[in-house]
């Protein structure tokens, strides 16, 4: 089949062996996958990512010495029947999740040189983890299914509270999937901030209630504004011992994932702000302890989502309680998909780029 | 009255006027005070606290070109009875929060110019704070509730399941209080971890049912093969795609508070574990968030207790439900107070040292 194929740090569209499906998996052939930034980071970083992986006792032990097709954001359509009694037909149109269960344990799909992912013309998935798409809906859309599945997991564990006041720090894909989910919670302040204009449209356009660019206002003091109308006033005693007025419940999401990111989300955050980082920092960070101490917050690290937060995810993007339509900007072929890396690397304007191995 | 008197980096034995109580306030003797490490930490580190603090929006804007009393874990008797309906007889023993509310905003005794605290003769409190000690306390093991109250929120704050298993590193004062509050709440699986022997014993004493010495063997991996029989094995892929074996719920309490401690609780973590971090860092500290992330760790920050809490601190010493006698080494005058900072820097067996300012 053809596939972008990544070895040695470099990416190119090739031809790979197609995929087999053993006992328990469908081959699908591969309608559309999303460029993600962790696809991104891998290309440039993959012995770091492999060699992190494998000190954490993580999930992607990855044989970099051979081709491996990355995607992880994708949906298809079943090539031929399964064997199972509840197997879906062939031309059904699915998604899953980028990870397979074999041999008594996890293993990923799109960061593996066993699994190629969605960069690829076909796939082999498990076909437990089938989801069939509803309601026509167009692969690209399906495709947002993971990243939105992220940002659900996110919310889901930010353990909300009704009258929340949201922050949400950046708006790629993770940050407006966050600000969906949050929309659909019913929470009524979402404070999004983002230097694109661009970006920050989008995240009204998808739920958020009060847009600012970083450049020109704190995006901690507009949220501590509404989460504090008395006043700006960060963590101090009085929210610990009841004196004064005391701030509306808090969260902050933080989907920027670089170094020193995090100390700013200390110094802006109220005394018991609960601070969600799904941001993937590659690199050693650097904080004063002092500051989450004093606030008394809580640091929620989220990474996966489970199968149920994916499938409800793409019932939310089916039944169109999200509109993901704001984010995808444009289909590439295999031929243009490094292209689309780089224009995504460069930050310019789009949010999400879907390659089609068959354009 | 005589004091233990902090200026200018040094502590030196002397005369200071009285505090005068104002309405709603009590006159107070003091009759016992734990020496805290923030005690130590702050004879060295005023200014950087101070500017800290200051710089986080704490409560404690301290006046450090005057004379400051400090001593925040005392057991006094009220010297004279206030106006109130519900005033408490001279001669009275009370305990209360080491904080003051007063001009509609939370002030901290004992890191204060204006408030004297516990290594004075005398102390105004807050009437609306004192609680009585009951059953003939000593002040000695009452003295012993605030260190209690930090251990109890901290427990609180960790959203214990039933079948946690607890992981306590570092056992002074906070890591035992840890413990105590731990085994209360019934937990039957708690692992607790100190360089020294005597502070292990006295772990055990105090509700640990497996003590481990770093030096020797990883607390981690001691506690890991509690929370998963089948073998140690970190945070993966595997827990949150349910396969394979299970860990059981757990925490880590993290009660040292050194650069580079976090860390390794971050390396030692499992998949969802929680993470308590009770030890005061007070420098700046690094850490790789591909470790929480990829584990989904909840980082819990404690720094404070409620009014309840500490309430609920004394009724546990006063009705055996915690035995603190294993943990107080000796009660000293004001003459001797300096040399028990010296005595508890070394890090030798004191664990907690009592002064009494009229020893």
């Amino acid at each position: 089949m053809h596939a972008l194929i990544y070895r040695d740090g470099r990416m190119r569209v090739g031809e790979i062996d197609d995929p087999r499906p053993a006992a328990g998996q469908a081959l699908v052939k591969t309608l559309a996958c999303g460029i993600c930034g962790s696809d991104l980071h891998f290309v440039h970083h993959a012995h770091h990512v492999v060699e992190t992986s494998s000190r954490i006792g993580g999930g992607f032990p990855i044989d970099l010495g051979r081709d491996i097709v990355l995607g992880h954001e994708f949906c298809g359509e079943i090539v031929e029947r399964g064997r199972g009694p509840n197997a879906l037909a062939a031309g059904t149109r699915v998604c899953s999740i980028p990870f397979t269960h074999a041999d008594g344990s996890g293993q990923s799909l799109g960061f593996s040189a066993d699994r190629p992912g969605g960069y690829g013309q076909y796939m082999v998935l498990n076909e437990r983890n089938l989801v069939p798409v509803p309601n026509g809906l167009s692969a690209e859309h399906a495709a947002l299914t993971e990243p939105m599945a992220v940002g659900l997991h996110a919310v889901n564990r930010a353990r909300l509270l009704p009258e929340d006041v949201a922050l949400v720090i950046g708006c790629g894909p993770i940050g407006l999937a966050i600000i969906a989910a949050l929309k659909i919670q019913g929470i009524s302040d979402i404070v999004a901030a983002d230097f694109s204009a661009s970006r920050r449209r989008v995240a009204e356009a998808m739920g958020a209630t009060l847009v600012v660019d970083p450049a020109t206002v704190s995006p901690y003091a507009s949220w501590a504004a509404v989460a504090y109308p008395q006043g700006y006033q960060p963590g101090s005693l009085d929210a610990f011992l009841k004196v004064g007025p005391q701030p509306r419940p808090s969260v902050i999401f933080e989907c920027v994932g670089v170094p020193g990111m995090l100390q700013k989300v200390f110094e802006g955050a109220l005394a018991g702000t609960r601070i969600v980082v799904v941001g993937v920092c590659m690199e050693p960070d650097r904080f004063e302890p002092l500051f989450p101490l004093n606030k008394e917050n809580d640091v929620i690290f989220c990474f996966y989502y489970s199968g149920e937060e994916y499938a409800r995810s793409l019932h939310n993007i089916a039944e169109g309680l999200i509109d993901v339509a704001p984010m995808t900007s444009r289909t590439v072929g295999l031929n243009e998909a490094t292209d689309a890396f780089a224009a995504l690397e460069s930050g310019a304007e789009d949010i999400k780029i879907i390659v089609d191995p068959w354009k």
